[in-house]
């Protein structure tokens, strides 16, 4: 197919395709190749490597999810830090809370930052912001020589192959929850089981043998082979929707412009169907 | 793509493409052509012209939620009608409460009743129960020239192209209005507003100046494209989750073999985010 992007399940037996207008933009980096569509139907599209990781259509959902429900169940949010999510999109809803004091990203590639400043412009707007650092290292490396700890960790990572494969480990949670302070959660993507490549019940295996409190949150990514993607919360002690009151206050200031998230959906969102919970093994105690 | 069964968007910028290993079936009825695909991912794939209906892997997300979302909110269903869905499965969940005294199936084509007994014997197990009449017929021909009541009307149609596009207008919402009983329910699909060629939310503004309660249910739908998919519940007096005792009475006798549908996920389905509240322009009084 001509001027068609594709992705296709790890099997190669279901393909998501979207027809661009123009290649825009095609390097090679250190780590990976990547390449910007101008797409009819999603806007721009990152690919990296052969995945696509954002669109124009559907980032807000992704990063809204996975940074707007563990800062409001959290009394106090200071320190954040976040594994992979070079594009910024994460960081863009973070820095709406003026009560966060640090963010830290650790991203392997820095190209992909550069390339979000240049041609996703209002995904990357959070970068600047004097509170953000970024450091330009392998994220496992980063935490297990990490001497400080956060109080949300979010993981904002490709899929369990390649480099990634160490983000979705066992060891890595347990290390994770080491760096966490005594009310810390900590967030990531968590793939889909409706095409079930990536042994999602395993990964939610490990996740409840390491925190104490783990939930499953659903919503759709349109760019990912499956669309019906999951989330996971883990908390050391908040349950998914405790809102605390001062943070309600800071999202009471700009909750009426976001695109996805809002409290009525937040409250709703990790009650799932009998396919999600018997794919997902859920043993959650909350 | 050999071996590819691909659908795309109306307006052909986004495909879902998936792999068969054989067509075991190709027949032209007096409405559509048929065919059946042996899918490696979704089992076996029922397309009517060039639109996929039903697969084995997710055609009880489709059935479950558009039959016991309206029925365990309803005192008494005693008879109910649905305007296409020739393959059963809304039928089979149906058959399931023994209080429902008669289901009438208006289907156009009788040969998809044919072949979903022949192909998806699982899928079209209710059709035999004594309570089931068919008639093969337009829908809205039926309706216009039906003199009874229903509890529950159920649209389960194709899209609002072609031989559907009377069961998408006003007029014919009213008269469904005109055959419900005093507690009477209407359910149906309404399509995606991820990719909203359909014009959605004209679908719900219609619904809404016909009904008093109309509530927007989400629930993925894999082999459609955009795959998030809308039902409408829309009701003249019952809340979408006003469940009634004597219903979870018998629901309580299955429901534990139900693959998709829970309580706890009935009660937060219509909990929209704020894309779908704002591309539905939602105005439920609830």
């Amino acid at each position: 197919m001509n001027n068609w992007f594709s992705e296709s399940t790890l099997n190669d037996t279901v393909r998501s395709s979207f027809k661009y207008k123009a290649l825009i933009h095609e390097s090679q980096s250190d780590f990976q190749r990547i390449r910007i569509y101008d797409t009819y139907s999603l806007g721009r599209l990152l690919v990296l490597d052969d995945s696509a990781m954002i669109s124009d259509k559907d980032e807000f959902i992704y990063h809204e999810v996975i940074t707007h429900i563990p800062i409001l169940v959290q009394e106090q949010t200071k320190n954040v830090l976040i594994i992979g999510g070079g594009d910024g999109g994460a960081i863009r809803e973070l820095v709406k809370y003026k009560s966060i004091k640090s963010i830290e990203l650790v991203e392997i590639d820095s190209a992909v930052v550069d390339i979000s400043r240049e041609f996703f412009p209002h995904v990357a707007s959070g970068l600047n912001d004097q509170r953000v650092k970024i450091h330009y290292t392998d994220g496992v490396e980063f935490i297990n020589n990490c001497e400080k700890k956060y109080d949300l960790i979010i993981v904002d990572s490709t899929d369990p192959i390649g480099p990634a494969v160490g983000l979705y480990e066992k060891k890595f949670y347990e290390v994770c929850r080491e760096h966490l302070n005594e009310n810390g959660i900590f967030m990531a993507q968590t793939e889909t089981p409706l095409f079930d490549e990536y042994s999602i019940s395993s990964i939610y295996d490990k996740l409840n043998e390491t925190f104490p409190i783990v939930e499953t949150i659903c919503a759709p990514m349109l760019i990912y082979p499956g669309v019906y993607w999951t989330f996971s919360f883990c908390s050391l002690t908040e349950g998914i929707t405790s809102f605390k009151e001062n943070k309600l206050c800071e999202y009471g200031e700009f909750s009426s412009k976001l695109k996805w998230h809002n409290l009525d959906w937040h409250k709703s969102c990790f009650k799932l169907s009998n396919l999600f919970s018997a794919s997902i093994d859920y043993k959650s105690s909350l």
